[in-house]
């Protein structure tokens, strides 16, 4: 079997059996969250004192079972593990998470022994193991997930490696997952072949790295090349001060590294690394919602010239370009103005509307597409303010189509008053438009899709 | 009249005249608002075509009326703008607010013309103009706002001075306003007069500043430091590029400067830099609802060792120091885990939950306290989960009792999953715990205030 096959039987098993299902229900209960989620594999929970649970036909031990069984998820104390491991070995069956801890990550020796047991029964097979301490892996095209703990799942084509399963929960503003491996203590699977998982995963666009550590960084390097010559890779690299450093090594027991030398890895890979968990979640729903970015050149359309100004500094920061936009469009942009006001790039519109009152719709309609259809742009971004039900509305209605008009370059929003989180929301369910907190994190968005369209172009 | 008691005038007036109150509905109405608000002040609008306006009697002319007036609104077309302040001037109205664009910042002759005539109108007289091209001011306190966009106002200790009224509908998360001072083009009042308001006003603990330029740095800087010995001043100072400063003489024709001499200017004066809009809003949260940091030691607890190594990095980036946890402490919180782990700072407490069984209650109430009882730890950080509804409602709970039995120490939250906004704003409610988006803005902000007890003490 190769490694893609393999890793279909962890993150699209057709069939699991569940090691760790209590009678009680419990807030951490694997089987009930598979029937919540709707996964139509066969569940075959083992519980030596239960014939059925949650109206699932439960099995003793393993060898009661008959038909083929992908994966094994094992949930038990981790004195337990290595008998449970070997059942499964004898078993057949090929591929088993433990999300049990206690292993290389114990400070004591009964915890590497444990670790060494497992080692031992699964060297001469086929057996792949993914954890142990992971909460194993999450599909939202298949309504699979082997975590212990609920997930908002929700078919993104994002694929998240992670080496810690509160990335399964999500990280600042994005609240689902579309596909997850929480890599936990990675004792054998591990990024390389994860990333290979995803590279031939027509359902992902975008993969999202967090890296505390791996063991053979040159074939990381190469496998993350491979692939990010084909689709996004993010990264967020963490245990980047010293002190950070050692605590992922006893973390996950991985190998980790001196930051510098991992800078130039990631980038040498064409890597685009977050510098924390916000730049993460910026770049996941920048990539996987957006068409590329072809040349750094930004057109910004501001409620306000405050905001325009830094929006500005932003392009400044970030190494992008303030398009310098066309007499064409200016003419269209300045037919709405008064006469006593020119504007530029940004384009500060609230006059057009307060001033010479004219329609928001009119007003965010012609400056928008005027900005998108000038050759000049590669992205534009929209600063405005939601704070009237009104607005909000016409906004979410607005944007998706203008998008869907000009479907070779970003537009991206960046709102504020109270309804703006909830126009983020609305708007990116449209799949067409992204929404950044501040003008800083969207013109940094749209820095690094430049950045990595320039990396395709082999620049 | 001094300084101060002509700013009350502009921020905690008790009675107004309002030019340009339509007769019509409309979005932008200073009265309605004023009436939504519940202002008790003396309302006067003045509009010749009406006699009364929603239910509030109204005045042709400003000589109509009787009664002291202490501020006047113009929101009218610019032409009519300096007809009406001669008006107000001889009425013997001292503070007046232009919320009309179009003079300094207007590209014509004419706009600069009708700025002299207002400038020659006032020159001899006490009167002071806030504006033009200004919302105005609001306060929370006394549900006053001159603004024509309806603001959501709150009473926090947070006062801002801006240069572009989108402030005044908050920024990033922050959805509300506790008292603003919007400067507009700043003719006249400026920044210097705004803080000596908020030096003054016990209302006020924080102070935030969103600055392009101003026109005499010596002044400002001195009235900067002499308030930053008083309560903390934030700024987030924009047009740092030279494309972006350009655009900020003409935004509000104020006078910028280099960005390193800015830079060299707000240390000196012990002003607070944000360098965007996130951290802004951080920072004026961090400050306005937790008590002093006094040292540079921060004790974490964590839901995982992942985001444990991504508070460690944050502390070096953002240059504290993780506090070595006295041998009682880790006593208390190893007493909670099994005997094969072992835990320091950051504090990995998943374990004793999911693996011991304890209550979530026990663990986060005893490690919590055990770190903030610690004398090495100057302030404490919780990372967590708030995806159950359970964990939401305890953690809700938990936190103010535990920052109330630790008034000293700044207490801060970063959580995730689905109910983290939610926990976030009610844990802010409380007024006694500060909540982040990711450990690395919790850790920012609380470097920003060790930094600020060390300016305070003269380091």
């Amino acid at each position: 079997m190769n490694v893609v096959e393999q890793m279909k039987k962890f993150v699209e098993p057709k069939s699991v059996a569940i090691f760790g299902v209590s009678r009680r229900p419990n807030v951490y209960h694997i089987l009930e969250n598979l029937l919540s989620y709707g996964y139509q594999g066969r569940i075959y929970p083992v519980n030596p004192n239960a014939t059925e649970i949650l109206g699932v036909k439960t099995y003793s031990r393993i060898a009661d079972t008959t038909g083929e069984i992908e994966l094994a998820i094992i949930n038990l104390p981790r004195s337990l593990v290595p008998g449970i491991v070997g059942e499964c070995v004898e078993h057949g069956i090929q591929s088993i998470i433990i999300e049990t801890q206690g292993f290389a990550d114990a400070i004591d020796e009964k915890g590497k022994q444990l670790q060494r047991e497992i080692d031992t029964l699964v060297r001469e097979s086929h057996v792949r193991i993914l954890g142990p301490n992971s909460l194993g892996t999450a599909n939202a095209f298949t309504n699979f997930s082997s975590a212990y703990s609920k997930l908002n799942m929700v078919k993104i084509p994002v694929g998240i490696i992670c080496q810690t399963g509160t990335f399964f929960h999500c990280f600042a503003q994005s609240l689902f997952i579309g596909k997850g491996i929480d890599l936990g203590n990675a004792c054998d699977v591990g990024f390389v072949e994860s990333l290979e998982y995803f590279e031939q995963d027509d359902e992902t666009k975008v993969v999202a790295l967090h890296i505390e550590g791996v063991r053979d960084a040159k074939r990381f390097i190469a496998a993350a090349q491979h692939i990010a010559q084909k689709r996004p890779v993010l990264a967020l690299k963490t245990g980047r001060s010293e002190h950070a450093a050692a605590a992922a090594q006893s973390h996950t027991g991985s190998l980790v590294g001196k930051d510098e030398v991992w800078e130039a890895a990631i980038k040498q890979a064409g890597i685009i690394r977050a510098d924390d968990i916000d730049e993460l979640d910026d770049l996941v729903r920048a990539f996987s919602l957006l068409p590329p970015m072809k040349g750094k050149k930004v057109g910004i359309v501001s409620i306000s010239g405050g905001l325009g100004i830094i929006g500005i500094d932003a392009c400044h920061r970030f190494n992008l370009e303030l398009a310098k936009l066309s007499p064409i469009t200016m003419k269209r942009i300045n037919e709405l103005l008064p006469s006593w006001l020119s504007t530029g790039n940004p384009v500060d519109i609230w006059p057009a509307h307060m001033v010479v009152k004219q329609s928001l719709t009119k007003v965010l309609t012609t400056t928008i597409d005027a900005v998108l259809n000038d050759d000049e742009v590669d992205a534009a971004l929209l600063i405005w303010n939601l704070w009237q039900p009104q607005t909000y509305a016409l906004v979410c209605q607005l944007l998706p189509k203008l998008a869907e008009a000009h479907p070779d370059k970003p537009l991206i929003g960046c709102f504020f008053g109270s309804n703006a989180e909830e126009g983020r929301s609305k708007l990116e369910a449209s799949g067409r438009v992204a929404v950044f907190h501040t003008p800083d994190r969207a013109i940094r968005a749209l820095g690094r899709m430049a950045r990595y369209s320039a990396f395709r172009r082999g620049l």
